[in-house]
């Protein structure tokens, strides 16, 4: 269980939740800078970005207390299966927000041609925070699937 | 083993399938009837439906061919990992053209008001093939989740 990459209180898992601060953040900022948008796909996603933000932080700081402490948190399923639940749930609305505005920002650019009439859209940041949106999830999705085959592991 | 909801040969799974197809085809008749739409995420949503409603009818055939003749697919771990394997992907699929489909739905009718100054969209059809498909992926994603404990169960 000790090699297991991305449970709690490992390098792997501080990576992972490093990666996933700097791309949601990196989303809020591309969001932040963006014009000209009142939709609610992005929104969801704004709120999404910034709530993974808050939780990442906060377990990117856990690892670093475990790894200076040694403190082994991998053996309590209580603590996993929470992790484990919030990780999911941020995971999904991860994907949920990302899909939805990369289904608006085709609509705008491609389908109804917005970006060309109206230039002061900033179209070319709307795709980029969809991906740094979608890059956020897979490192959010890999924690989770981490968090899943530990607790199998702690349960079987 | 054999009382795994959704396993495939069994009652319930043939009832998860029919309501797959009986969704995905829903979906497919109010998104044909819906007027006034050439828009990239619906288009997506149409193809993920077609292939749904085809793999969930094969399956659905399976099942009543597996439970006709009394024979036991549930054993056979390359099988239940194949059908793992795509039922994963339609959940997938169908999540996220839903989603996107809801993100430009909401944007149509709520952000850009464009259900009002253009009546000849269909927004109440849009907004009922988006409800179905969210349908159709909850008994993909029940399909999906059963196949992972059969196979979980067969490989510990």
């Amino acid at each position: 269980m000790k090699d297991l990459v991305g449970s709690p209180g490992t390098w792997s898992s501080l990576v992972l939740r490093v990666s996933q601060c700097l791309c949601a953040a990196a989303t809020l900022v591309a969001m932040d800078t963006a014009r000209g948008y009142s939709y609610s796909a992005y929104s969801l996603l704004f709120i999404t970005m910034l709530f993974q933000l808050l939780w990442s932080f906060l377990l990117a700081c856990l690892d670093i207390y475990l790894l200076r402490t040694n403190l082994d948190l991998r053996h309590d399923h209580v603590t996993v299966s929470m992790f484990l639940c919030i990780d999911t749930v941020f995971a999904l609305l991860a994907w949920t927000s990302a899909s939805a505005s990369a289904g608006v920002t085709i609509l705008l650019d491609r389908d109804v041609h917005f970006c060309e009439a109206f230039p002061h859209l900033s179209c070319g940041v709307y795709k980029l925070f969809v991906i740094l949106a979608f890059m956020a999830w897979s490192f959010t999705a890999a924690s989770a699937y981490s968090m899943f085959w530990l607790l199998v592991s702690l349960l079987g």
